[in-house]
């Protein structure tokens, strides 16, 4: 009796030559060389286009598609990325500065969050930025700082729907929620926004993300237009910007699978051609972070020694869970899974030992890489983990235990 | 029928004066006005001093205590704790600096964890201080560059014990560890130290941490005793110095309470008694980081606003997981559980309203308090976490979302 494990999603987007990874064209040990040090981060252009033109050509032409900061900052590659998108989605004011020093315009940021605070409001407006209203108070506080600054401020109200995205990783619609303001209070604030004589023609409505069921996101948007539909109307607001937030995930673990976009356009097209109808002006936007970039990147570790404990190996590394807080297992999962993982320099070859790539820090937390099958790799190997190209060193304790920075190279 | 649910530990260590919370001897607003800005974490130096004032009283005075610097790097915490204790222990280059600008003498300062680097053994053996051995790739290392700068590295070998601190929040020794050398290979392990014409003349046993159950950690420490003795007589060694490890653990969940230390320290007195009586010269210390320091700080964070969604109520505030991924319940948590809370402007007031204290991220990670019974907050109180002076600022992805950093201040 054999039992079939799940495996991991292959990550063919990067080729092998010569037994060696191939990041951005350039062969992983040569990379190292290049950058001079390990751990560090690598994300491939080509592949970071070319994900972009996928996308396009599975949605409809008329789509806007945003690309959401927070899922990688890293300047350059925020700056390769505003060539090819609509939009820039931001967090925060730092978030705000590394999209306009892309040059994309003003107009074309959006910036959304709870708990903005006055100075952040402030600059956005300043800058000419689309605010993502999400609360009452942002309401009053951004007419008194359109007034002051002599700026009419650019406003889409978030909403918080009434629904959910489900079997997504994150769910942030339905229920009572910090973000945004509740669908039912909706109207009510398109009101007070316009009593205050601003104008607020985009709605931007998320309700999850991290899903890999297309039907999941299929439901979600298609009440996500429902919605829409319903509050202009409620308002008698015509509806010219909507936001149809994101939720398209990516395969991290043993079991999952890439999500199927042909049929998400195919049903958007549908809803866009549905809202047309009735709203002939609406111009449709989705806002995605992790999707676009996730798969592009790489997190390089180099092996500092192998360890055997009691019969267990361990792959020492001098990279660990300061640099990549979520392939340690403890940024939001429940249970810990294994990234994909592979040896760079070894990609050849085919016999396999069960080792755990561990990592500097003086504590079980620091794991890489938990039992898996791995080529039998040696000192000064490099540990390659996929999938790390979106919530990785940013989201990752960098000061932790005091160890040296992870360099990150856009190649 | 009334259930009585669990509470936080109380948290006396602060007073309050006037209804307001007092760190450092300053009322926490004015210390908000003092820092500037929010969020911040501060340090109350007078309770460190306590602490450790504390601790003595209950030890033996003949046992050594050492600061585990990966709990708080903070330069000016680790200066004020440099004065209090009797060696510092350092987990990578960048806190071995840290420690040697305080002017510690080097041969009192440790140097663990896996995965050390080789400049980080060679820069740790250059300044004189002690290397804690963890593998045998290590001993070579060590010989060769010791040979090569003319030094002769001071070293004690850190063991994987045959056994674990039970009850602990981290398990660190017993079964299969990359940490230290297992406990059976340790004889071959001094042999080979000793053929390379090295001396070491300590061991360092660690076997888990943060664990809040005296009889557990007595257990450990008997065990640990034992071991040392039993290695040192196979390896025909005496033995100098004995480091125990630390495993002392605060109270941060409900139903929690501080760890009982005066029996601890009676037994520490009898096995240390024993110990001198098979060898005489051997000096005892513990190491502790957690313990010594996270009761003493606090995380302040700002309300920025109130939020109310569907009949739940929201603190949303300017602090978040990126400056406290530990309070958010993602930092080794398996369930979330809330930190000690308390509105610092607001210590008098005794009406309660359940809330919920949440940060600025767009993620429903960002949880700092989940439905807890707070005084009525408004905009502008402040927000207090206790149980912070220990794995907070560092310990947390503070580039996530690109917000501001936070400011730590000793006061």
């Amino acid at each position: 009796m054999t039992a079939t494990l799940p495996l991991h999603a292959p990550q063919t987007q990067f080729a092998s030559v010569d037994g060696c990874l191939q990041v951005g064209g350039i062969a992983v040990t040569r990379l190292a060389q290049r950058v001079g040090s390990t751990p560090f981060y690598a994300y491939d252009r080509a592949l970071l286009s070319g994900r972009v033109a996928f996308l396009r050509a599975n949605m409809p032409s008329t789509l806007g598609l945003h690309y959401s900061i927070k899922a990688n900052p890293m300047p350059a590659l925020v700056q390769h990325m505003a060539a090819l998108v609509d939009g820039l989605d931001v967090a925060s004011a730092g978030e705000l500065k590394v999209a306009l020093d892309t040059g994309m315009q003003p107009e074309r940021i959006s910036f959304a969050g709870p708990g903005k605070r006055a100075t952040e409001l402030s600059q956005a407006i300043a800058a000419g930025a689309c605010v993502h209203i999400e609360s009452f108070r942002e309401i009053d506080a951004v007419a008194r700082m359109g007034d002051a600054l002599g700026v009419a401020p650019r406003l889409a109200l978030r909403i918080n729907p009434d629904f959910e995205l489900k079997s997504s990783g994150m769910r942030m619609g339905g229920g009572a929620k910090p973000f945004g303001i509740d669908a039912e209070q909706a109207p009510a604030a398109l009101r007070r926004i316009a009593a205050l004589g601003m104008d607020c023609p985009g709605l931007h409505i998320f309700s999850g993300s991290q899903s890999l069921k297309a039907e999941a996101i299929m439901e979600a948007q298609t009440r996500t237009f429902e919605l829409a539909v319903r509050l202009a109307g409620e308002a008698g607001q015509r509806l010219r910007r909507l936001n149809l937030g994101g939720g398209f995930g990516i395969p991290y673990f043993p079991g999952e699978a890439a999500l199927a976009l042909a049929p998400i356009g195919a049903h958007l097209a549908e809803q866009m051609e549905a809202l047309a109808r009735v709203s002939p002006d609406t111009c449709c936007a989705i806002e995605l972070g992790r999707y676009l970039v996730g798969e592009a990147g790489v997190y390089v570790a180099r092996v500092i020694e192998r360890k055997v404990s009691r019969g267990q190996t361990f792959l020492v590394t001098d990279g660990g869970l300061h640099h990549h807080l979520a392939a340690s297992g403890n940024f939001g999962q429940v249970i810990r899974k294994n990234y994909p993982v592979v040896i760079g320099n070894r990609m050849d070859e085919s016999e396999r030992e069960t080792v755990s790539v561990v990592g500097p820090l003086c504590t079980p937390l620091d794991l890489l890489a938990e039992r898996m099958a791995l080529p039998r790799a040696e000192e000064g190997d490099l540990v390659v983990l996929f999938q790390s190209g979106a919530y990785g060193l940013t989201a990752s304790p960098a000061a932790f235990l005091s160890h040296p920075a992870a360099l990150e190279v856009l190649v």
